[in-house]
């Protein structure tokens, strides 16, 4: 078979497979948007499109199409030859149908079942702060997730394969010596920070109604670039940015937390991904698997860049605070635009991640990244889990969990068997400082925020992170956008001038 | 193969079929409820599944499980030793298999495409008010239909392979001679009605906020029995009532018409569906094609029982209009329960057949039967179909459209390709009428009614009706429910016993 013959039907059963992913988004999308009915058929809907998709990666005929272009495991690009698109594509799907050629369709359908259940049995878990609900299901997707881990195959350490699948070229190693940098780095600016008389958040407590909320989110929304032609916006408990089709991109945000800055922070934190996803889904790679971020820690560097380093700026609320104002006049009545800043940037260990600070959410991650690899090895079992956790928070935060719901049962990860994936946030940090300060050097970014054109930042990501895809991988693209390697000095830089010289917090 | 085991498979193949039309459901609903994006690719994802199911229902192994149980032509239900539930379900599937054998894939594909680029062309023309953009595509789909009941086979008339889609053992004799008598019964009580001063409804005609008819709506559901852990209540523009899981059952609302009232009868309308398709789903028949009703005129009999029968009934709203009222104080200010019934039951010759009243609409059903009729042999052309229409109006209920949006344009269903679907509303209306007075003969239907104990008229229609699902075919279902087979008296005592006698309208 040609080259061209091969990549013609390689580029047609992508663009299949991509469909078919689709549909699995559409049957997610409703099940966390729309009152749950009927979850256990949900289930086995998402293990039959799930089952069908394992099937075309790892067919035969997806075998003999890329040995016929050249991949191999020595040469997961392909042929030489290629230009750089077919080869990225080419590399992209030698990659996943090697690793799932190594799980069988029985397993892939269990693991899809036992997950699709663990999700409502975790809710209901949790609901009920009662750990011995969900541990039995918690130690069989554990079992899984190490079963899937020996047969990915490693060399060194059984957390690689894990972490690779969201973070392709990422080593537990790389990651282990890129997280002890920054707990140093966190501990520094905690430290700097201790005598500081903590800032007055009381007015973000408030009562303010939801529907004008909403209408302050979209404006949001539509302010740093989100097409509506092409995306919705919905609401829902856990909030998650997701691809329906190639230009059906969507939001939720959510608006059950007490605090209400929550909810914008939700809407500019998935509008990061959002806007990542939009762009990345163009003229070039729409419908194939070229479309989309090229990994999870480069997405969650759109998503924290967004909602920290410009949500959480002077600049963007020089330009949306009078805006807040008029539309909550008695909430902000003694507040301006200084003492809000400090209070959304307010410093203090707390216990649940996603509403955690810029400066202590490191820790969250560093935690669950040491239980996880002990989960994995089995150093730790899962019933002693909640203790573990426990000890880990006073270690590293100096705090202690009162309860399940604000400990080891706050998140939804592990009951999706998404092992690998947390240390992919903390890695979001430091890309996105890394790539913040080499736009920095190109436009006057604080300008343009505080001026309201922040679609002129979205341009620039656009023109160099976006656009790309998954095209490069994410090493490749970061030396690409910056010019050099992950440097975690970045971010501790970044952190220090904010909070510590900045007197932020 | 013996029949347990050909039993066994054939029932794993058929819950595999309905839980992968269930997926289809999902992105329908998805579709019609959530503000569009990407409908281009959507549409190529439901060819996928449906595509899928085809596959699925066409495959040589459902043809030899079939026969090996004894399905032949003239042995539809299989070998007559089957048990009651068994032979059922061979009876369906054989039935679809045999249905779908006779159409080539290209065939199929064709049809799709057709239909599925109609719909739009058909919105435009109705936007547009213009006829001659959407007859050469009916044009086509009329002759597609022609083929169509051609290969399917029939002995009497053309018409009778599209009404069995539908009314499976019903044939077009019988619908004509219903029709006929329908026809007279429904002169009979409009001449009766012609000297009386129409009803005032100008008061259904304020602001209703939607809010709180959300809530007077679901309060109704709840009422009647709508179990609210096994289905969801969406809004849409074109309402709407779909299974996307045996345990989840889901209806849609409009909230768009000028009439407070329209809401309300729609959530009662598909209120009924959805009582149907709950109760027919349960631990006998839960996720088998014995699931969901057995036919559309039975599915139709009940919305509308629902609807009119009870809905419109003067014991339903000595319950809900007190409740109405205190929710709108100020619209209903001058307004009783009797001045609020008769402007509900107001008789009135109108254009548009969903928003026609319990008297008229049946002459709206039997000119859709004719004309298709005559499109169907050729003796009426496309060309000539808006004058036929128009003709048609003004000799059943004397009014003349003064558009094509208010005429032909009107319905979505010959886009579809659905010729044969109309008739099954008005059969709907006359097994309705029948089953309601086999009720009440064993039961204080008005009593239980006004007293709010809905539940328990629920519970009997569950009892006789709902819970037997598709096991029966509708004819003999019927004759189980009411000891006799259809008669249209039924309808025409209920209207003139309402109208005529009661004084309503």
């Amino acid at each position: 078979m040609s080259y061209d013959a091969a990549l013609s039907r390689l580029r047609e059963i992508d663009s299949e497979l991509n469909m078919i992913s689709h549909i699995a988004a559409v049957l997610s999308w409703d099940q966390e948007t729309v009152p749950p009915a009927g979850a256990e058929e949900r289930a086995v809907q998402m293990g039959w499109v799930e089952t069908r998709l394992h099937e075309m990666i790892t067919s035969d005929e997806m075998g003999s199409l890329l040995t016929s272009l050249g991949a191999s495991e020595e040469h997961g690009s392909g042929d030489p030859s290629l230009d750089e698109h077919s080869s990225a594509l080419v590399r992209i799907l030698f990659t996943e149908w090697n690793r799932q050629r190594k799980l069988d369709a029985s397993f892939v359908r269990e693991f899809a079942e036992l997950t699709g259940r663990a999700h409502r049995i975790w809710a209901e878990a949790r609901q009920a702060d009662d750990f011995s609900q969900y541990a039995p299901t918690l130690e069989r997707i554990v079992e899984m997730v190490r079963e899937k881990s020996r047969r990915f195959g490693y060399v060194d350490d059984p957390y690689d394969p894990l972490i690779d699948r969201f973070e392709p070229g990422t080593t537990t190693a790389e990651v282990a010596q890129l997280f002890a940098a920054m707990k140093k780095d966190l501990l520094f600016v905690l430290d700097a920070l201790k005598d500081r008389r903590a800032a007055d958040d009381a007015f973000l407590y408030q009562k303010y109604a939801q529907d004008k909320m909403e209408q302050f989110n979209k404006e949001i929304l539509e302010t740093i670039g989100f097409d509506f032609n092409r995306g919705v916006i919905g609401i829902s408990t856990h909030p998650f940015t997701t691809k329906l089709g190639a230009d059906d991109i969507r939001l939720t945000i959510r608006y059950t937390e007490p605090n209400v800055t929550s909810s914008m922070f939700t809407a500019i934190h998935e509008g990061g991904h959002a806007l990542y996803e939009q762009g990345s889904s163009n003229p070039v790679t729409r419908g194939s698997s070229l479309a989309g971020g090229t990994s999870l820690a480069f997405h969650e560097s759109q998503s924290r860049l967004w909602e920290n380093i410009i949500g959480r700026s002077k600049a963007f609320w020089i330009h949306f605070f009078p805006k807040l104002k008029t539309l909550f006049p008695t909430q902000l009545n003694q507040i301006d635009v200084d003492s809000f800043l400090k209070g959304i940037n307010k410093v203090e260990p707390s216990f649940i991640r996603v509403n955690a600070d810029e400066v202590t959410y490191g820790m969250h991650i560093i935690l669950r990244f040491e239980l996880e690899r002990a989960l994995l090895t089995g150093q730790l079992a899962v019933k002693d889990l909640p203790d573990a956790w426990n000890e880990k928070m006073v270690k590293l935060l100096g705090i202690r969990p009162k309860n399940f719901r604000e400990g080891v049962l706050q998140d939804i990860h592990w009951s999706m068997g998404e092992l690998g994936y947390f240390p992919t946030y903390a890695l979001g940090n430091l890309y996105g400082a890394q790539i913040f300060d080499a736009m920095s050097k190109e436009i006057d970014v604080d300008a343009l925020i505080a001026s309201g054109q922040m679609q002129s930042v979205k341009e620039w990501l656009n023109e160099h992170v976006y656009t790309y895809g998954s095209v490069y991988k994410p090493k490749d693209l970061l030396v690409k956008v910056t010019g050099k390697p992950l440097d975690s000095s970045y971010f501790a830089n970044y952190l220090k001038t904010k909070y510590i010289d900045g007197g932020m917090a």
